[in-house]
């Protein structure tokens, strides 16, 4: 079965996130002043096939740790979609 | 009252996503070969100071319209977390 999973990879909340920050200052220049904190992260979603759901989650988790968080800035959260 | 609101911009179904293709190549070099299509996109939170859900809700579709989302190639999607 092809289960649709998604995983979001943000910056850990101890660190500033210089990009969020840029956001922030432009927002200023657009004359939009109440948005106080903005993090900007990856979104990905995955097509994985596999015979259960615990089975493509754990496939997930490998790309994750493997592939698209950097454990030293980020940390990432899964979530199955079907 | 302060709102924590979810923007996901992804990006367009019809468009090719190379970054994503890019990740499906390394996870074959990593024997993960049951992972059939990925997209990456951005996931930004913001912090909106705002009367009500609405107001909040407004702050973040003018943000991600004139600022995070390129309409020529991705889409987004808002999603008010409290």
């Amino acid at each position: 079965m092809i289960y649709n999973v998604q995983i979001k990879v943000m910056p850990l909340k101890e660190l500033l996130d210089p990009q969020g920050k840029a956001v922030i200052g432009s927002l200023k220049n657009l004359d939009i002043n109440n948005v106080q904190d903005v993090r900007i992260g990856k979104h990905i979603t995955l097509q994985i096939e596999a015979e259960n759901e615990n089975a493509a989650k754990k496939i997930a988790e490998t790309t994750a740790t493997k592939l698209l968080a950097n454990p030293v800035m980020e940390y990432f959260e899964i979530e199955m979609i079907n």
